[in-house]
């Protein structure tokens, strides 16, 4: 009986596993065609995703069964790609938290440039509170930055820390949407950010 | 004939202004309970709100026939209540510009408290654009301030005025998110609306 069941199970685990690189591909190609609608269009419509993905309707509603499951895993990944680049963003030391925040900044604009329209369709249907929750991560960093920045006396105390995190990731945010109602170009954005927010963060 | 139809056109007419005053206050009492609603639970259900307000479904969606067309109506009607609020709050000149956007922001506040949750509400639904159209005329107040200030040198002339404008919008909001969210409390949060805009919006 073990000889004959061991291929079985074989055959089994290779089936399984052929399953779920095939669901893999198939959310890959969903949210990358969810994106991309979102970031033409500023909105996706479930049954044009179908076909943009090349994926059947029951494929993408067995993975997605409504618009805000969708948005929320577009979010996600926008987000991981965000850290991605933000890892890098602080330099290795030696730089005061301050400097070290404008630097952030500069690097996090493109990020937020490239996911703008996502920003928007996703607020829409998420919400304010999960759309920060989605910031997590991010925001920790910006947290890390300006904890270090009160020590070193850079960085203002005599408001609350996670006001002058909720003042960053707001005015990011409102740059963002100005780029997109074409009242701010993408290339002037990160350097008025910097001149905008080092004053508002900066001890009086 | 004349002395037959005058009083026929005189009863239509009060027919008439009888209709129009019956819709009127049905709209009135649609969109107090539309507003108690959103700010009691941050959402409206269209067949609760019939019942709340005390008139037929019918009614309800002849008047709106859809949540957006409501929400619309409700953000105009506290935009007006914040206009003439705001209305009062530049003093009969004397102030400095500076000075007088201070003042407004600490009476614009209480305005954007009570009607926070009714922001978040409408902004999921009318998306972050037509927000923005509902708030023109409170933002041309504070945009002739910071034009006064950029003339008097109290308000920084480095930086695009529309994006002055969005920073105290954008500014303005998050704070009442974070009192939404509990993480500010409604009496800290103009004075450290205060501290924050008026460093952004300083010459450097």
């Amino acid at each position: 009986m073990a000889n004959d069941s061991a291929p079985r199970r074989s055959a089994a685990r290779t089936a399984e596993r052929r399953r779920r690189a095939d669901a893999e591909r198939s959310i890959a190609a969903i949210l990358d065609a969810a994106l991309d609608a979102v970031s033409e269009r500023g909105d996706v419509n479930m049954s044009e995703l179908a076909r943009a993905a090349g994926v059947g309707r029951v494929t993408l509603y067995t993975h997605f069964p409504g618009k805000e499951d969708l948005l929320d895993a577009v979010m996600t990944r926008a987000i991981e790609d965000a850290n991605a680049v933000l890892a890098e963003a602080e330099p290795p030391g030696g730089l005061p938290a301050r400097d070290a925040l404008a630097q952030v900044i500069r690097r996090a604009w493109p990020v937020l440039d490239r996911y703008r329209r996502l920003h928007t369709a996703a607020a829409r249907v998420l919400g304010a509170e999960r759309m920060r929750a989605h910031h997590d991560a991010p925001m920790r960093l910006v947290a890390g930055l300006i904890d270090r920045g009160r020590e070193e006396g850079g960085i203002r105390a005599d408001l609350p820390r996670d006001w002058l995190i909720t003042v960053v990731y707001s005015t990011l945010h409102a740059a963002a949407l100005e780029v997109d109602a074409g009242r701010l170009t993408p290339a002037e954005a990160p350097e008025i950010l910097v001149a905008t927010l080092l004053p508002a963060l900066s001890p009086t």
